[in-house]
């Protein structure tokens, strides 16, 4: 393999990350008149509805916040990061922080709290303004939300879980991944001992509950007994779902010290990417099964940017934290494959849904699931790690 | 246009329904153990997940009902639809007649009553049963269902509704176009009176509600007074939806000897194929939306069986009873398109899901969306249709 440049990559992402994509969503998504963001934007950046989803809401307020936070102290991304939020605690919530999926553009509310993850990007944009500047109310909504995720994980969608009680109750991967990431997140907003608790547990979950060393792939669903179950939603795999878990469990590893948990978050990110990657058409699948019966999902076989860029940062960390040369290898692979598809040349910021053969299915740069998020956040963090292999290269 | 042989074509629709897709469902669906039947079904026919959805339960046993009234009375189809009706009179409802969604394949409820259709398929199985088999209690569990479903007509999702009340209350397409067919389904059940204003009613909302002749097209969604809508629900189009609306039309035109409502049906589908062809790789999208907008369903521009297979209905009826050679050439494409890209030249059934290019999305011949309903009620509707277009020629 040619050997990288990570010095000239590092700039690479920098560059986009701050010429590119960061202008699009300050120029293009800030609600002045009625406060909080557009996220539906066409490929020009022109808003094409104005409803407000709850996590993209709180997923631009946390990027701007962590910027303003691990950047630099830049005044607009303060201000940005304090407008939304300012919308989101007049308007995101019934009162109780049970938090919306989506509002009009006004903040009326659209669609009920059913979706806990409303909550957890909720907690996470409060958590990283808290942090930016110092605010006790702000403090106060993420660590209260926080609580109420946790009471939730018995039965998240409430009183609109349409599964028929005790017939087949299934658990689901995706809130202890994501708690994995929030437990970092606000870690300044708790109590240490809670803290490590709370860690412990959603590491538990993912490595030794949902990664199935039997099958070497983790699935999206168990039964409560921690069984695997043959049915759909038990045979399903989100390859960058559990690929971006793995760096989640790497930056965990890192802050608790436990190298063997990175070495081992690696291993599973290495199968995941080799299982989901598309072989004919190059890209990794959006969904699969694992005993390769046909999925529900109709969409199975798009490419998304959010599981690209994803597998980027955990190949990236994979590389930095272990030295897997596999792993620089599968970085080198879909770098190659993200700035080459996901990229538009002609206009600002990335297209986020392909087809099978990576030509753009939706020419949109923001909808109701793709906002400021993945792909300023990955910039962030593979600039971040390409700086450290190259400074770790000079040593 | 070349002239068509409609013997032939007649031929080859009844040949494919009783040498290919009847058997196939009468011998791999019926589960012999539990009752009811399998749909999830791969390439081969071989049962790949065993869960059982009321929607293609009902559908299942209102065919064989179907086959056994209209063309011949088959012991085989009687009893197979009779299997299908016990497991559902059983098992498929909460024993208030609300209809689950899915059971497990021994008939414990998965998931809770929350769809409508579920009641409106259910209805429609019973009602055609009824018919076959003279039982009062099936026609009883018919129209005791079907007067539910009429109760719901003004929050058909009842408690597990996520739309906050009063924000943005849409109405949808999707229920009256249904009760459309349903009506002349259960007609022999219903008083005369009570049938015809349900009927008033079903066509009005269909002709002079969701047709909007300013656009020239039936919207899937509307405000409650009527307006459009310029959000993600209110800017979807379907085009197979409102095309395979429009033979439900016709029907109910000849029912109601009112030819112009036939004439405005043909219209209307003929606007709505031209809008949904893919001038590009042909066949009908699944989704659009009506300003040119993205689209929130990602399978937007995927070519299902069910689209395609209802608009062959609508052409040849619209052809058949206008005499427009317009359907008649739309009829033509839409055949040659679907005989060279839904059917499986080497194993049974046809394919359900395609990608945009036509090639094979997913291999399987049922799921839990696709059953034993649109092919075999399709291949049954253009048999006859090209039967009764022959004998007027040869008049």
């Amino acid at each position: 393999m040619e050997t990288l440049n990570f010095k000239k990559l590092a700039e690479q992402y920098k560059t986009e990350l701050f010429n590119n994509v960061i202008p699009f969503w300050l120029n293009q998504s800030q609600d002045k008149d009625f406060g909080g963001y557009f996220t539906c934007l066409d490929r020009k950046g022109d808003v094409f509805d104005t409803d407000k989803f709850i996590w993209l809401q709180g997923r631009e307020v946390w990027l701007f916040s962590m910027l303003y936070n691990q950047v630099e102290k830049r005044q607009e991304w303060l201000d940005a990061a304090i407008q939304g939020a300012e919308f989101l605690k007049k308007y995101g919530h019934d009162g109780n922080l049970n938090w919306y999926f989506s509002l009009t553009r006004e903040g009326k509310p659209l669609v009920e709290p059913y979706n806990i993850f409303s909550y957890t990007f909720a907690s996470m944009a409060f958590g990283q303004l808290s942090k930016a500047t110092g605010n006790e109310e702000y403090a106060k909504i993420a660590r209260d939300t926080f609580n109420i995720v946790l009471s939730k994980t018995g039965n998240p969608k409430g009183k609109w879980n349409k599964a028929f009680p005790g017939t087949r109750n299934l658990k689901s991967f995706a809130l202890p991944m994501i708690l994995c990431n929030l437990a970092l997140e606000i870690e300044h907003l708790l109590d240490e001992e809670f803290l490590k608790e709370t860690m412990d547990a959603c590491i538990h979950e993912v490595m030794d509950v949902f990664y199935r060393p039997e099958l070497g792939l983790v699935v999206e669903n168990l039964n409560e007994d921690e069984t695997l179950s043959d049915t759909f939603e038990g045979r399903v795999l989100n390859p960058g779902h559990s690929i971006e878990a793995m760096w989640f469990i790497m930056d965990l590893g890192v802050r608790l010290h436990r190298p063997e948990l990175v070495t081992k978050a690696n291993e599973i990110a290495l199968k995941m990417v080799e299982h989901g990657w598309d072989k004919e058409f190059g890209g990794i699948f959006y969904f699969m099964d694992r005993k390769g019966h046909p999925v529900q999902q109709l969409e199975w076989d798009q490419k998304l940017w959010w599981v690209h860029i994803e597998t980027l940062i955990t190949m990236l960390k994979g590389y930095q934290l272990t030295g897997s040369e596999k792993s620089l290898e599968w970085f080198k692979k879909v770098h190659d494959y993200v700035w080459s598809h996901f990229k538009d040349e002609e206009y600002p910021e990335w297209f986020g849904y392909l087809n099978r053969r990576g030509e753009v299915l939706l020419p949109l740069k923001g909808g109701k699931w793709k906002g400021c998020f993945h792909v300023p956040r990955g910039l962030y963090q593979c600039w971040q790690t390409l700086e450290k292999i190259d400074q770790k290269g000079q040593l």
